[in-house]
Order: C-alpha cells, then structure tokens, then sequence
C-alpha cells in the first residue's frame, strides 16, 4: 500500500510540477512545492530534463531549494552548479550546513571544488578545511562543526538567549554542550532540561557531566552503533586534546547504519560494495565488482572438479553415486550459509563476541547433529521409496549401503559445514578481517571439496571399491 | 580497538559491581552506577547470580533503575519482578513510558501481565490495553502516547509554560503537537521554532501544517523507513478520523530498521527469523529454524541428482564430464546469490521498484555477458594449461570440444542465473511476497538442476554422445 503511494506520488508530482510550468503557473508551482519535503522534491527532480531542472530550482524558496539540493544525486548537483550563477551558488552555499558541503565537496570534480570553496564564506571554508582532513570513515568525517556551546557559569536564562541568538544555523540546539576556556568539553545540557530548570540556575549545576563523547579518528560504523545502543539524538566529537571539535546527529548515524549493512550484505554476496545505487552504477563497474570472485570461485571449485575426478573408478562402477552429489553439495552449502550468516549479523550487532567462540562453536556442532541425523533419516527413507524396485541401481550397490553411505556423509557433511560457517567468520574477526567476507559463497566453494571428499571416502570404506 | 574497549569494560565493570557489594561500599557503589548509562548497567546486571540482582538493582537511584530495567533481557525482568515488592514494582511502572510498558508486558507471562497491570495508574493502564490492541508489526504497537500537545491559539509563551508544566514524563517535547478539538492533528511546531519565535506569537502563526503522519495499522517497516528518507527525530499517529493518538521517536525506528534487516539476512540465508539473539535462542529453537529450508532443499536437489543419473551413459563414456559439475553449479550459484542480493537489498531500501523490471533485467543480462564470456575465456586457458598434454583425457574427448562446450555452458548458465537473480525477487516484491525468500539458497537449487541440464545437452550436441 505505502510502496503504491510513494511511487504515485512521485510520479503524479512529476507531472504535476510539469505541466504547472509549462502553462507558466508559477505562483502555484512555488505554493505546490513548498507543502513538499525536500527528499520528495530532490527525486522528482531527478526525472525532468536538463533544460526543466534549472527552471523549476529557481522557483523553491532559497531554504528549500538548499535542502533539496543536498538531497539530490550528484550528477544533478555538478550539472546545477555549472548552471548557476556566483550569486546562485553562494546563495545556496550559505544554507547548507558543513557537513553536507563536505559530502558535496568529496563528491565532486576538482574544477567545481575550487568554484564551491570560493564561494563559501571564510570562517565555513575553515570548517571545510579542517573536515576534509580527517579519514573518510572517521568520526571526524561525518561530524558537523555547527553545535551550540555553552559556559558552566551561564544562567538558565543567558542560555536561552544565547540559543535564541545563534540556534538557527545549528544542526541541532536539543543538546548543548559546555565547554571550557581550552574549549575542553566539560559537560551536556539537553534543552529539555534547560526548559524545566530555574531561570536563574546556573548551567554547571544541572549539567551532565558523565558525558559519552568519540575521538575524531573512531570509526563511523562505531559511532553510529552507538547511537542504537544509547538511543542519542547526537554525541560529541572531541580530539587528541579532548577539545570539542564537533557533533554527530542522529540522522547521519541512520544514514551510516544502512550503508554499512548494505556494504556488509554485498561482501556476503562476493559482491565489492560501491556507495552508489544499484541503477545508478554503471553494467561495467557492476562487472568489475563481482567478476574477481567469481572468478576465484571458479577456478577454486575446480579442485572439487579435480577431486571428483580422481574418484572416476568410483563413479563409473557405481553410476549412481554421482546423483547424490548435488544433494551433498547443496545442503553443505545451504548448512554453512545459515551459520555463517547468523554469526556475521551477530558479530556485527556486536551481540557476539570472540569469547563467545567455544560457546558458539558448541551450540553449532549440536544444532547439526540434530539437523543431520534427520535429514539423513528423511533421506534414507527417499531411497526406500525411490529405489527399493529398481533392479539397475540395487546391481550397483545393496539398499543398506545405499542409505548407510549418504546418511553418515550427511551427517558429517552437516556438522562440518555448520562448524565452518561459524568458525571462520569468527577467526575473521578476531584477525580484524571483515567477517562479512566468510560468507555463502567462499564457504560452499571450499564446502563443495570436503562434501566429495568425505562422501567418496565413506563410499569406498562402507562398498569397498 | 573499541571492541576491546567495550568488552572490557563490561567485564571490569561487573568485577568492579561486584566488588564493592561485597565489601558493603554501598555509597561508593551507587557513586559509580550513577555515571553509567543505563545499558551498559543493565549488560552487567544480566551476568551476576539471582541473589545479587535484586540487591544490585535495589541501589540504583529510582529513574536509572527504570531506565535500566527497560533495558534487561526477558528472564531477568521476569525474575526481578517476582522479587519486588508491591512497591518497588509500582516504583519501576511509574517511571517507564507506556511504549515500553507495552513490550514488557507483551514477553511477560500472564500471571506476571496481571500483576503489573494491577500496579499501574489507571490513566496508563487504559493506555497500555489501547496499545495492545494493535497488530504486532503496525505504528500504533511502536508508538508512544506521551507526547505534548497544544492548541492554535495558544501564544508561545503559554506554549512554553504548557511544556515545562506537562514535559517531564513526555518521550519527546522537541516535537509539539496542535491539535483542534477534535483531536485532530492540524499542525506541529519544533521547539526551535518555539525558541526562536517571538513570545507573544500564536502558535497558528509559525504551526507547520504541511504534516507527514501515518496510520496507526501502517506497517513499522515503512513508518521506520520514513525516518531515514526524511530525517524526523519523531512522526505523529493518526486514527482511522485523523485524530492524533501517538507519536513514534527516533530510537525506536532504529531498533526497528536494524531487526528487519536482520530478519532479511536471516530469511535469505533460508533461516526462519526469530527475535532473541543468537545466543539467546537453544539449540532446539536454532534447528527448528533451519531445518525445514533444509529438508526442502535437500529434497529439491535430488532433482538434479535423477537428472545427471539420466546422462549416466554420457560420463561413464566420458567420465570427464562430471569433472565440471562443481564447478559450473558453483559459479550458477554465486551469480545469481550477486545478483539476487543487489535486488533484495535494492528493493528494501526502495531504491528499486518494480517498474524499473526491463532496465534491471537488461543490465543483468548485459553484466551476465560480458562477466561469463570473459570467465569462459579463462576457463579455456585452463583446460589447455591442464589437460592439452593429458592422453587419457584427450582420448575420451578432443580439446576443441572441451573449450566449447564448457565455455558455452559457462556463458549460458551465468545468463540464466543472472536473469533468475533478478526475476524472482522483483516477482515475489509484486506478489507481495517476501523478495527475501528469493536469495542464495533456493536460487542455487533451482540453478543446480538448470546447470546439469544446460551442461549436459551442450554436451550430448557438440561431442554427440
């Protein structure tokens, strides 16, 4: 239902914004426009031509037109700015917060960079400046400079007035944060509290001064854990000298929790994450992303070729052995997959951890063995069913070795193949290696090799070939 | 770096606890508890022994006690709970906001239901029973009913003095609420807004009422989803006639995008999802999970095994053949797990939509050519490297034909994969199925038989068995 009202939505917008532009009723484009949210304008942007885009921009109100400009992919942006005007570009420049300029600035060529920085007042090119300094998946990266800071000997009211005075360019006034003369941060206040305070309380009695705060330099997918574990609304970034240098807000560190999964869903995919979307990345870049694993894979899953050859006597005596391999390959992979995938979600929600090992390791061997031994029932009684008149197959090999030899390589098919999946994403992680990497298809590539391997040793030692 | 931060100071943390229990340093003790945020006290409390929870617990001042009792897992509410008095238990409720409330009592047993019930203020109560009575995945069961509310002519003083007299049992006062007499939602104000207006102006006067909002039956996925495309730090609740009835907050739209993604992960891993963590859940929860994607796998694969018995008289003649089925069942498998991931994971983020059908299947295509004839190329590099000086195998079959025939399988089935990586989530999104279920595990069992049959015929057409 919602997903039909978005996709109406947007293209009725389109529409709509047209064909009020093309019968020149601007007065009631602007008046549409400005009951939108950004977000929503930015999409419907993307869709009109290069000659509409500049037309209908110029009609948002400047606040608006700053926010869905941010919003916009980046193609829109260079191709806006090269169409704007010195006093267009500053105009919208003025509006944007810091970090979004960074993000716009990280992104675009380097002749625009140098337009965009000449534009940008001084004091914000020195913000600029300083961000781009600092990694790109650090704290210092996704921070902004724009965070309201307040003195320990302020009163309540001297607060207010102080937010009242410089508040409308912050990213965020409900938390403020007190700092002293080094601009070391000593304390947080929420404005919820300022606002049940005595006017005449002094700030350093009510503030909060067991402050969780992160250096420049941790790690944005940390930072942004955080705020799921704490339920913030922002957290203050501090550097080497525990100065306040910035804040992160609660919006960034959603934004920065969706990527990270979603790179972490593409590694387990054998897929090399990219930040662009999935339609706006080109068929070659697509290739190159997933070509070398395959590619790895390939030639890996040929040792199995390999091992399958060698059993060749084997096979050609009792033909039938081939059969069961797909069906001892797939569930191999299908059982280290369901492992693997679960403790890679579960270190990356930091619910388990490396100490967990032997815990996890145990809870995966007994997990399997009650999986195997049924599935190895379930499968014996298939072969009753399936061959116990079949004259050809029982020339071949018994119906007791038959359900004896795929049973106990089930079995052991499916223990190993749970311990793996959860062996190796662990080792991963306690070796500072992406877990998400130790996933489906790297384990099923080395899973098929140990499933041939043990099915056609059980074979030879149960039938004796 | 900040996992071993955390890990540590978990466990130090609990030593420390513990320690000075049983040294009696009460004093020194709530000292230390009250500089913790509530979920780290609540991580620590959840590994001491049933005796010293209660006396822990009984330290903490009576809000971070609450706070941190929101925070503990199930067995340990339900264990605290039995060892409070009719006192401490109505201490707990008073503080908790109805939200959390609602959880609670929706994992605690009936017995233990009624007890708190009996505990609470008969305003929350009423709260609490209208909560439950919307469906488990909808707004109206993740939305709070602590919001502030004004009226259109209040003037922002009078605003102001509402909030401080109602706010402090308010989830969130940053985000206000005007609503007629009805109860009708028809405009919201920001606190900003609030500070930086003038006092004596109207609220009607700066009232935002270009609202986004949502139904109480809406689907939470959505309704979380709406705070990462817009960034809201809360998003107000409307019934069936507009009234407003709650209001939904920011953190918990986290909590909420992060299980459903774990639910996704876990569904394309052909595990059934459940709540707990992975440590939380037994051994017979796990298997149960698992087993039946398993079975019917296992079951599926059997398929291709009849289907390669069928060419049986092939690879006894040309036992080479078989050589190849890991290998070109593998890379079926891991393209269509690249391609099917990158749709699920598009089409959650809803950065694909059905419509864009032909152009996400054309791009596959097109990636599918060019990633199988370049790995067909490889392929046939090996085979020369590999097998032009091998007499046994050459004998069976002539190099030329080994190069076509693999390298045509190859290219033919990374196509089919590819296309069926796509198809089939984007169908199932249509369907309103789960896309998720289209993942790794049964496209690589559809794709297993398809392999053998592509394979195979290639083979029986070309070498002409």
């Amino acid at each position: 239902m919602e997903e039909n009202w978005m996709e109406l939505e947007a293209e009725e917008l389109l529409q709509e914004m047209l064909t009020l532009l093309h019968e020149k009723k601007i007065g009631k484009l602007r008046e549409m426009l400005t009951t939108l949210n950004a977000v929503d304008i930015a999409q419907a942007l993307s869709e009109v031509s290069e000659t509409e885009l500049p037309l209908l921009f110029r009609i948002l109100p400047k606040e608006l037109a700053a926010e869905t400009f941010i919003e916009m992919d980046n193609d829109s942006q260079e191709f806006l700015i090269s169409a704007f005007s010195d006093k267009e570009l500053k105009e919208v420049l003025d509006e944007i917060y810091v970090d979004d300029a960074v993000d716009l600035i990280e992104e675009m060529p380097a002749t625009v960079v140098k337009r965009i920085l000449r534009h940008t007042n001084p004091e914000m090119r020195k913000d600029i400046n300083q961000l781009l300094k600092y990694p790109k998946d650090s704290a210092g990266s996704m921070m902004t400079t724009e965070y309201v800071d307040l003195k320990k000997n302020m009163t309540v009211a001297e607060c207010f007035a102080r937010i009242r005075r410089t508040g409308v360019d912050k990213e965020t006034i409900y938390t403020c944060y007190v700092t002293d003369r080094d601009r070391r941060l000593i304390g947080l206040v929420s404005v919820k509290e300022l606002l049940l305070a005595d006017e005449e309380q002094v700030i350093e009695d009510i503030m909060e001064t067991n402050i969780t705060y992160v250096g420049t330099l941790e790690d944005r997918e940390d930072v942004a854990r955080m705020f799921d574990r704490y339920d913030f609304l922002a957290i203050p970034v501090v550097d080497g000298e525990d100065r306040l240098v910035g804040i992160v807000t609660v919006d960034d560190a959603i934004d920065v929790l969706q990527e990270e999964t979603t790179e972490d869903i593409a590694k387990m995919a054998a897929v090399v994450p990219t930040e662009e979307s999935y339609l706006k990345t080109t068929v070659w870049t697509h290739a190159r992303n997933r070509f070398f694993w395959l590619l790895f894979l390939m030639l890996s899953a040929t040792v199995t070729g390999g091992i399958i050859q060698k059993y060749e006597d084997a096979f050609v005596a009792i033909p039938i052995l081939v059969a069961f391999v797909p069906m001892l390959m797939g569930t191999a992979g299908n059982c280290s997959s369901q492992s693997s995938t679960m403790i890679i979600r579960g270190l990356a929600l930091e619910e388990i951890k490396f100490k967990d090992f032997l815990k996890v390791l145990w809870k995966e061997v007994r997990i399997a063995l009650l999986v195997g031994v049924i599935l190895a029932l379930v499968n014996g009684v298939r072969l009753l069913l399936m061959y116990s008149n079949n004259a050809e197959v029982l020339a071949q090999v018994s119906m007791f070795q038959l359900i004896v030899v795929s049973g106990l390589s089930l079995i052991g098919i499916v223990v190993l193949a749970k311990s793996i999946g959860c062996i190796l994403p662990m080792l991963a992680k306690k070796c500072k290696l992406d877990p998400a990497l130790m996933a489906a298809p790297l384990l099923s590539t080395i899973l098929d090799t140990c499933s041939v391997l043990i099915f056609f040793s059980i074979a030879m030692a149960i039938i004796g070939i």
